[in-house]
């Protein structure tokens, strides 16, 4: 679509700034501006200042690295959670997956990302001291390395795991293994093996 | 996912904003939020602002009602543009797609709508009064009706043609056919049909 063509500069520059987010191209930023322009002024003006808002704001938790609206996130500050245990993951969706399990309620670490030298990303770039540092604080028991099951992922894994050597911290993973739901056929076989390896007992597997 | 598990009020609000447009999920929505996250502070202000000058500064042309970033458009201001040819489309997506063409240089009018029993729209919706107007002041020759060519498309097509009954001026609409690129075994039987019946000397199909 010719860019020129665009009956006004005020179109434009929404449809410009719209197409700009992944996966928005500029029909779909057309068809989001037009319906925006459709809206009531209110709704438009909350929509606006809710992300200026959101930019200018908010704040990552000083302790876990998560974002939050205060100094601490509401996790780290709630006194019912369990600070002996820290979940070690890639990024803010992460703690949010983690959380809606309902199965962990320890703290978090957000790392930020993982190792990727292809991406230009090393251990310093990653919030991997200040883990550490947390550790080193004394009351950690046991942390969970729950990051990507990729190649960096493993990566970052071992790079934390070496570095936490010799301390007194039980370091534990995600178990790997069939996904519930899918069919042993089309479960690649290196899953199916390590599944096959940590086999545990049937009684165990029929949930608390 | 669960709603109140989001780590920031902040980020909860911009997410339901996201959410709200057509087509965007609050996973998609999330993504969104997180891709702004990571920009500078300056992107996300002009984003915003983009939306909410848009919606708060944007006029509508008061001969075509076309949007417009003033009183009257770019297309009706400009001189060079032949004020006695009107193209009558359904909305401002219409005027973007028939000016994309380069094929035309009357005026438009941008009807807002077109007939729609079924969704409450009736003629009084539509800026039809103020077409009949346009024209009653004189020197309009033609107008070109170039709506959907759907029921509610010819509905339209057909209430206006009644309006203008008796009224010195040429109605035309859009020529129906063969879509170029088309393959005649996928053409549905009524478009191939009237291209047969409205077939053209082969000279004109050489294109000028």
């Amino acid at each position: 679509m010719n860019i020129d063509k665009y009956p006004s500069r005020l179109l434009e520059n929404a449809v410009n700034e719209f197409s700009k987010l992944p996966g928005i191209g500029r029909k779909s930023a057309l068809r989001l501006v037009l319906h925006l322009l459709r809206q009531d002024k209110e709704e438009v003006n909350s929509f606006g200042n809710s992300l200026i808002q959101l930019r200018n704001e908010i704040k990552h938790c000083k302790v876990c690295h998560n974002i939050s609206d205060s100094e601490t996130c509401q996790i780290c500050s709630n006194p019912s959670r369990n600070d002996s245990v820290i979940c070690v993951v890639e990024n803010i969706r992460d703690v949010m997956s983690v959380e809606n399990t309902h199965q962990f309620n320890g703290l978090y670490h957000v790392l930020g990302g993982i190792i990727s030298p292809m991406d230009g990303i090393g251990p310093a770039e990653l919030e991997i001291d200040s883990l550490i540092e947390r550790i080193n604080s004394g009351q950690v028991i046991e942390i969970i390395l729950a990051l990507s099951t990729t190649m960096e992922g493993d990566t970052t894994n071992f790079y934390i795991y070496r570095k936490l050597k010799g301390k007194e911290v039980k370091i534990s993973t995600l178990a790997r293994g069939v996904s519930i739901g899918d069919e042993l056929e089309y479960t690649d076989e290196i899953t199916l093996g390590r599944s096959l390896m940590n086999r545990v007992p049937f009684e165990s597997s029929l949930g608390k």
